[in-house]
C-alpha cells in the first residue's frame, strides 16, 4: 500500500499502469503481470476499441457468455444470449422456456415509450409567470433544436411535450421543465442531453428578454439539464397464461395446488417489500443477462424498474398473478428504457452478435425479450422456491464449482459430494474436507 | 429463425451447442463461429471453471477492467478496481479521488450488518398462538441447525435473532418467521437459505406435534423459506467534508456558489424521484463497477439499495448534503451486502487479484470502500451537471469511440471532431458524415 497520490496515471500507457499496478500493489508482479496480459483478446483492434469503452483499463474482466433457447413470445421462437456469473439463471430461464412453450408461449406487447429529460432551475419569481409565457417559450425551444433533432424525425421520433413543472413547495424557488421524447430504436440518452442542455440556453435567454418580469427575476439559475432514467411511460407488458389443469402436476403438488402457492407467493412480494426486493431481484437477474449481453446499460434498467416498483408508496414485487375462471394467468409490467442502435449495441463485438441472434429486433422487440426474460426467470424461482426450495439445486451447482477450482480427482468429487449432502457448502469447509481427506489417504499406505 | 424447440440442448457438449447457435441464427456461421471460440481463454482450466459459473455458455462477455486510483478512505490509500462499460465512470472516481485527497480525503464507518432470512407461511390459527410458544420453537430452531452453524459461529457470525411476523391483514392467514444473521466476511447468501430451510422443516414439525392447537391447526403450509435481499440493517455511511473556502472556484463558479448548487441538486434529488432515479442511477455506476470486480452479486446490491431509496414511502435520492457553519459536507448511508469469502469472490480469477489489489479487505472493509466509490461518483456526476454538463465529456467519447470502430485516420478524426462540435453524436450520423467525407474526398482528384 502507498500513501502518495500518484500524478498523471491517466496519461500513463496500457502496458506502464499495468506496471505501476502490479509493481504497487501485488505480491508476486510478475507473474499478475502476465495473468492479467493474457486476458487481452489477441485482436489488437478489438481489444483498443474495448480500452476506449472506459478509462484506465489494464485488463478484460470475462462473464461467461450462455444462451436459453426454446422462448416462443407471440409465436415466434427465440433463442435469448444470457451474461450472468450466478449458477441456475440460465437454466431456470430455459426450463421455463421450454414449460411455457407446451402452454402457448409468452406473450408480450408495448404500452407506451416516452422517455424523458428535465431541466431543473431555481427562480424568484412565481410559476404562473412562466405559465403564461410556456407556448412562447415551446415554440423558441423546438427552434432552437431543429439541427439536433432532425436526424430523429427522420427516424420517426423527436419532441412530444414540453411541460413546466413546480417543486417549490419542497424546496424553494425551484422548477422543472419535463420534455418527453421518443427515441425510436436508441435508448435516447445522447440526444436527449443533448436537447436539454440546449434548451437550458434558450431558456436562460428567454427569460432574461421577458420585458413582463422584474428585474430580479431575468436571473433563472438552471441547476442541471439531464435525461431521467426513470421512464414509467416506457412499459411493456409479458405475460402467460393456461387453465390450472394444464399446469401438470409436480412432486408432491397438483397442479391447483401449485397454482395457489404460486400466486400466494406472487402476493406476498406484493406486502413486504422484505420479500419484493428478493423477488425483483431474480427478475434482474434475468433481464440484466439480456441488457449485458445486447450491450444495454443495466444500471439505467435497474434504477427504472426499482423505482418503478416504489411508485405506490411501497416498493412491491413486479409481477402479478390471478387465477380466475380455472384460467391461471402471470404477468409483468415493467419500464424498460433500452436500444438496439446507438450507444455500445453497435460498438460491443459480442452485442452486435446478439442482436443478430435475437433477429435483430427493434427497440420494442428487444423490450418484449427483455420483459418475458424477466417473468421467466421469476416463473422459475418461484415454481422452486414453493416447490423444491432453491437451495438443493444452489449448493450441488457450488460444490462443483468449488471442487473444480481445488482440481478434486473424480473420486474425491464422490466423497465430498457424498459428504455435503446435508451441509452447508463453503469454499473454506470444502477445502478443508478435501484437505482432511487428502492428508488421511497419504497416511493410508502407512498404517 | 426456427420454431420446432430443441430438446435436449443443455446436454450437448460446449463446441456442439455452438455449433447449434450459429448454423440456426447466423448469417456467415463459420465467421461467428470462429470469432466466439477467439473470446475463449486460452488457459482451458480457467474456460472451465468460467463455464462452470452458468449454463449454456458459448462464448466469454468482456467488460473492460480498469483503475481508479489515488483514493484516501479513513487515511489509507487505495487503487480500486472498476468493471465498466460506461465511459467516463472511471475518469469521474479518478478525479474524484484525487480531489478529495487534498481535502481529507474519505471517511467512512459500518453501521450494522445484519442479515435477514424468511420463511413465509400460512396457518389457521391467531399470531398469539404462535407467539406463546415462540421460545420454545426458537431452541427447537437453534438446536436443528447446529450442524451448520457451526462453521459460522468459529468465524464470529452466528443466527442473532428469530421473530415472527403477521401480515395476515394483507393476505389472509399468513405469517413470517424472520431471522437475523450476522455472516461475518460472507454475503452468506448459501447458509442462510441452509438455515432457512432446515427452519421449515422444525416449524413444520413443531406446530404438528402441538397439543394445544386444534385439530386443523397442526397443518402449517410453508410457501418459502430464503434469504432477504433487503438488508436496511447492513448499513455503512461514507462522507467527506471541508470548509466551503477550500472547494475551490471551478469555472465561473465561486466555491461558495459551488457549495449552494451542489446541495440545491442533492435537494432536487430527494424530493423527485425522476431526479432521484438519475441521480442513483449515477452512484450505481461507481457501485456496480467495484461489485463485479469482486465479483460480487450486483443485481443484489442494486436490489438491496433501490429498495432503501423507497424506505420512507417515496423513491428518493441516496446521498445527503449540509452546508453548516461554512462546513460543507456531503454523505451517502446505503445497504450493502457484499462478502470477501465464499460464492465467487474465490473462484473468478479476477476477483482474487481485485481483492489483492485493494490489500485483501475483509467484508466490512470492502462495503467501506464500495459506499465510498458510490459517493465518489456522485459527487464528480454532479459537480460537472451543475457546471459544464455532462453531454460534452461523454459525446467526446462516444465520438472516438464511434471513428474508432469505424477505422476512420488522423486526419478523418480531426475533421468529424470538428464537424460534431454542435451535433449530437450518434453512430449513424457519424458513419453518414464519414462516408460523405469519404466519397467527396475520392472524387477530389477528377475535379
Amino acid at each position: 500500500m502507498i500513501n502518495k497520490p500518484i500524478s498523471g496515471f491517466s496519461k500513463l500507457s496500457k502496458g506502464k499502469k499495468l506496471r505501476w499496478i502490479v509493481d504497487n500493489f501485488f505480491k508476486d508482479p510478475e507473474g499478475v503481470a502476465k495473468e492479467l496480459m493474457s486476458y487481452w483478446l489477441l485482436d489488437e483492434e478489438k481489444q483498443q476499441l474495448l480500452d476506449r469503452f472506459s478509462e484506465n483499463t489494464i485488463s478484460n474482466f470475462h462473464l461467461p457468455y450462455g444462451v436459453a433457447p426454446n422462448f416462443l413470445i407471440n409465436g415466434k421462437s427465440y433463442c435469448i444470449p444470457m451474461v450472468i456469473e450466478e449458477s441456475s439463471v440460465v437454466a431456470a430461464a430455459s426450463n421455463a422456456a421450454k414449460y411455457w412453450h407446451e402452454r402457448g408461449g409468452f406473450h408480450a406487447e408495448i404500452l407506451c415509450t416516452e422517455k424523458i429529460g428535465q431541466i431543473h432551475f431555481t427562480w424568484p419569481g412565481e410559476i404562473h409567470q412562466l405559465q403564461n409565457c410556456m407556448s412562447e417559450l415551446r415554440s423558441q425551444m423546438l427552434e432552437a433544436t431543429r439541427d439536433i433533432t432532425r436526424n430523429m424525425e427522420e427516424r420517426g421520433g423527436g419532441i412530444k411535450d414540453i411541460e413546466l413543472t413546480d417543486i417549490s413547495d419542497q424546496t424553494p424557488q425551484t422548477y422543472q421543465i419535463q420534455v418527453s421524447f421518443d427515441t425510436v430504436d436508441s435508448m435516447g440518452a445522447n440526444f436527449i442531453n443533448s436537447v436539454m442542455e440546449a434548451f437550458s440556453k434558450v431558456l436562460t435567454d428567454f427569460v432574461a428578454s421577458r420585458t413582463e418580469f422584474k428585474p430580479h427575476q431575468h436571473d433563472l439559475d438552471i441547476i442541471m439539464a439531464i435525461l431521467s432514467n426513470y421512464t414509467p411511460k416506457c412499459l411493456v407488458r409479458a405475460w402467460v397464461e393456461c387453465p390450472v389443469s394444464e399446469l401438470g402436476s409436480f412432486r408432491d403438488f397438483t397442479a391447483e395446488r401449485l397454482a395457489q402457492r404460486f400466486e400466494k407467493a406472487v402476493k406476498i412480494a406484493k406486502v413486504d417489500p422484505y420479500r419484493a426486493t428478493t423477488h425483483n431481484k431474480g427478475i434482474f437477474n434475468g433481464i440484466d443477462a439480456v441488457v449485458i449481453a445486447t450491450a444495454n446499460d443495466f444500471r439505467a434498467v435497474e434504477a427504472n424498474g426499482h423505482a418503478y416498483a416504489a411508485k405506490d408508496g411501497q416498493y412491491r414485487g413486479l409481477t402479478d398473478c390471478e387465477i380466475s375462471n380455472g384460467i391461471f394467468r402471470f404477468w409483468i409490467e415493467i419500464p424498460l428504457s433500452i436500444g438496439t442502435v446507438g450507444g455500445l449495441t453497435s460498438l460491443h463485438p459480442m452485442a452486435r452478435h446478439s442482436l443478430e441472434l435475437l433477429g435483430n429486433p427493434d427497440a420494442e422487440e428487444l423490450m418484449k425479450i427483455i420483459a418475458v426474460m424477466g417473468l421467466a426467470q421469476n416463473f422459475a424461482a418461484l415454481r422452486s422456491l414453493i416447490t423444491t426450495g432453491i437451495q438443493k439445486g444452489h449448493m450441488k451447482m457450488h460444490l462443483h464449482n468449488v471442487l473444480a477450482s481445488l482440481n478434486a480427482t473424480e473420486q474425491e468429487v464422490a466423497q465430498t459430494v457424498n459428504y455435503f449432502a446435508d451441509q452447508v457448502v463453503s469454499y473454506a469447509a470444502v477445502r478443508d474436507f478435501l484437505l482432511k481427506l487428502r492428508s488421511s489417504q497419504a497416511k493410508l499406505p502407512l498404517s
